[in-house]
């Protein structure tokens, strides 16, 4: 079945009088296998169809799947039209992401042809339910996403010496996943080097390398509509005690969580695993949860924070990723994706992870 | 006065009891100069404040301009006693862009706190008033932004040759705006070469360089929050008389929409200038709009289409951007940057436009 066909069957059942109206540029993606900035799905139980607009309409005929596609003139009336044909008496909608204005529009329309919008949180939960877990294909392509990353941090260990900054390292980042085949970046990278490392959503700036610093590198490359992570934090010429210990203990926490992950276990737990080995030694220097689902989007199901207590399934791509930043002085995070199996789980990242001194 | 001070002035307009919640990303970092993937600004007419979390609360404290930052832990309870404080009563929220689910979630924090979440177009229309015109220090970073795309053309004329892939092209133009200082795409490059060339939002492909091929390349950089966006076509190797016909009547529309812009004048009636060089000779080949705003989004008001009524105004930046596409055979498209003068405008693009065969 493919991924629109998971879809009805879960929330639609066969009943011709429902329908699922999809609007989030992600979750049309992630249906049909098609990119577009504008659109609009109507999954119905007897088949699915595919609203677009001029600029993309052509294309989707020949690479959009399980959705028949239709030239969208008249949203409204389109719209109408598919709703009355079919009997429609209520519409999901994605209560989440659906933007305010977006869904008083789609109400009306729906009311109009005397069918009930349902605002409600259904439809965004059948496909989380649906996205969460991840087919063997789906894993393949992560895979894929993260063998450029992997690639690439290799590359990078040949760019980065004194005086080069954090924002050519990033650049030289980006360019070199895409050199190997990447659609974009997952995420702008992030680059952190010296005291800066402390901020660890910093942004690429003019600073330059110096000897004796700590150098975090967050990146991604997406592929195929998929996306990896991974996080290295390596060093320059030297390392002080403080920051060999820094790191040392980032690494056991990291290393020590993914051994806790198997199906079964709580994420809230798994997190638990990690913070403790923080904690004692660096007090309140672990201020972001421990990782979160990857997939269609960078940051998606589960949260994997000390509240998550999702229960780990077979088939869930997650992060792990502890980190210890000390405002002022340096910060260190390692994080690999692994999938959840069975008994454990699986790393898909492949870089090394012993403290490189470069 | 910093754009907060003038949306509350325009909003808010001293009343005590009443606030602004800014959620959507674009418009905070628009607001605060910061650009961060989450928090919430909350703007009264006293003063405003800007809520986010442990990321990114210590760089927005050197960096975010107009509201105090504070940290965000619960939203419920931080914005709660920000509402109690001032003693708020009613709360303009974002209309067309916040997810339906954060609406409802506000609007509870706001009724429990005996205000009202104004849920309507008051706040999206102020914010659209005051980013529709763009003052002398918008308009020169869409230059400097301008600038970088401008050599990048340059630069790729360089680098097209017969056998070279879409997809290189794009590669290259993506990194070389990057080398000269972009902060990144204002959107991902569309290269488009030979028949691709009449999808106008064409994805760049593995499809190679022919000689007697027309190429067109739509692509624009991002630089301290603001857009560029050009569009030239150029062909390899020689043109048929059909293509430099196709080309020519592009150019004749662009360069005519130009000329018949100045203050006062509708922009559906900039657009029919165009459209009419286009329509006789090649009917139904050019189905978008001439162009629309650009700034702090690629995309911005005004919509500039056949039906856009909005009358040009000083300090509007748009595009003018007329393209043929015909199906199976070529697609043509010239697009510029221009600010609207009060007797004219002014052009932003300095790349040449005449037909260049390489």
């Amino acid at each position: 079945m493919n991924p629109i066909e998971r879809l009805s069957e879960r929330l639609i059942a066969g009943d011709s009088k429902k329908a699922a109206l999809v609007y989030s540029t992600i979750n049309r993606y992630y249906l049909t296998s098609f990119p577009s900035s504008a659109g609009i799905l109507l999954v119905t139980a007897e088949k699915a169809y595919y609203l677009l607009d001029f600029r993309y309409a052509e294309a989707a005929r020949a690479k959009a799947k399980g959705a028949e596609v239709v030239d969208l003139v008249s949203l409204d009336e389109t719209l109408k039209n598919l709703l009355n044909k079919h009997g429609i008496t209520s519409v999901y909608m994605e209560y989440a992401t659906l933007p305010y204005g977006t869904a008083k529009r789609l109400e009306k329309i729906c009311n109009d042809c005397g069918a009930e919008a349902l605002l409600t949180t259904e439809l965004d939960e059948a496909i989380r339910v649906q996205r969460i877990i991840k087919s063997e294909d789906e894993i393949l392509r992560i895979c894929d996403a993260q063998a450029i990353t992997d690639a690439t941090f290799t590359h990078i260990l040949n760019f980065i010496r004194e005086g080069v900054t954090e924002r050519e390292i990033a650049l030289e980042i980006e360019s070199h996943m895409r050199k190997l085949g990447a659609d974009g970046n997952a995420f702008d990278p992030i680059v952190v080097t010296g005291t800066n490392g402390s901020q660890c959503h910093g942004v690429p700036g003019n600073t330059p390398i110096r000897k004796g610093d700590l150098i975090t590198m967050d990146t991604g490359a997406r592929l195929n509509g998929y996306n990896s992570d991974m996080t290295r934090t390596v060093a320059v010429g030297y390392v002080n005690d403080e920051q060999r210990d820094i790191y040392n203990t980032v690494l056991k926490a990291q290393v020590s969580a993914i051994e806790a992950i198997h199906a079964g276990v709580r994420c809230c737990d798994i997190d638990k695993v990690a913070r403790d080995i923080i904690e004692t030694p660096y007090p309140g220097t672990f201020g972001h949860s421990l990782g979160h689902g990857v997939g269609f989007e960078i940051h998606e199901w589960p949260g994997f924070s000390t509240r998550d207590e999702t229960i780990a399934e077979p088939g869930m791509v997650i992060t792990v990723e502890p980190g210890i930043y000390v405002a002022g002085k340096c910060g260190v995070r390692i994080e690999d994706m692994i999938v959840v199996t069975e008994d454990g789980c699986r790393n898909l990242t492949h870089s090394p992870k012993e403290l490189i001194i470069l």
